[in-house]
């Protein structure tokens, strides 16, 4: 990451921090790791990051995430992170990142590699991407020009919230085979990048939906 | 190396090989390591190469080598590497390439890094240059089109070789403070990526200088 320019990192739940062997390995860049953020979850970490892109080995098309290359993805990142915040997220060395956190996530990027033998290690993973992102550092801004910045995970996390009470209400979920529906939704929502307008009008829409079932549900 | 579907290494003089910790460490890629080459020099290592070219954390334009980015270096690499053998040399962890060893290279490859902390590790580097050349795989040849494959690195060696002999047949290196120069026009050669009708022509010439000057010297 130091070499590569970047400084923030993050880390969600890890198993011992500080850590000595941690500090030895990161020789000069031991600054970087002892200004390291520590999170209890990824939604903490990522709550004011506008883009928040996973990183895997393998492609998750079929999880409904556009899949990005590195390339593709750093000038969006920089884009992003120019009016706000902007993660990439990591998954551990072993069992990489869950369904759930991709939960959290506007986007996948999936690193080009071997189809026989793709297990890049996490180190090696970071190095990749930290550099894609120092390539395109004062390049051409590329993806969606936006005027309002995009919306921060944790207002998307309150949409979410809100869109399950409302499915709730509605008796969606028990007609249509629990929340795996709303969930797809979500992804929806993390796909399209909302920017804060664009949450302020969904949310509307759903409180709207609230209060017309409630009237109706006052009415004789 | 494995993860981004490169499959010949080469190690020069290494300490140790086979090593114990070096197999376990390569885990799947262990086949990749055993079959790994040993060559004494590196100029035994590049023999056959007619694209050389070397990694350096720093500029090298002061040596008068070409400065390319990985994302140069890559489409280069992989088109001398259609009509024959190309090679990336990388130095040790601690002491990177020496300027001996820059003498057999056609150019230097320069990674974008932090100005204030450019230390990038050796298995890092390798990384990001095995990354560009899987991304450049089948992607537009880039680089000057040859009718006639690089001249072999072997066929360098001896060029400059003969170089040398003319030089110093015509005493070139006593008048002009000692093999300095006759190094730097070496590097001429190596930066102009001679093909091997060109290292024909030029061998031509220094031996028609031989010639002259024997029969000059022949005479009364």
């Amino acid at each position: 990451m130091k070499t590569m320019g970047l400084e923030e990192l993050w880390l969600v739940a890890p198993a011992a921090f500080p850590h000595a062997e941690a500090t030895a390995l990161a020789a000069g860049a031991d600054d970087l790791l002892a200004r390291a953020r520590v999170a209890g979850t990824l939604a903490e970490a990522v709550a004011d990051c506008g883009l928040v892109l996973a990183t895997s080995a393998r492609s998750r098309t079929a999880y409904y995430w556009p899949a990005l290359t590195p390339r593709e993805a750093a000038p969006r990142l920089l884009a992003a992170g120019a009016s706000g915040s902007a993660a990439v997220v990591f998954g551990t060395e072993r069992t990489g990142l869950t369904n759930g956190d991709l939960e959290y996530c506007n986007g996948v990027v999936h690193i080009p590699a071997n189809p026989a033998f793709d297990s890049l290690n996490l180190a090696q993973a970071v190095q990749l991407l930290a550099y894609e992102l120092k390539c395109a550092t004062g390049g051409p801004v590329i993806g969606p020009q936006r005027s309002v910045p995009l919306a921060p995970s944790s207002e998307l996390e309150r949409l979410k919230a809100h869109l399950d009470a409302v499915l709730r209400e509605v008796d969606f979920t028990d007609r249509h085979g629990g929340p795996h529906l709303a969930r797809r939704v979500a992804r929806i929502f993390g796909r399209a990048e909302l920017d804060q307008h664009e949450v302020n009008i969904l949310r509307g829409i759903l409180t709207a939906v609230q209060a017309r079932r409630r009237r109706a549900g006052s009415e004789p």
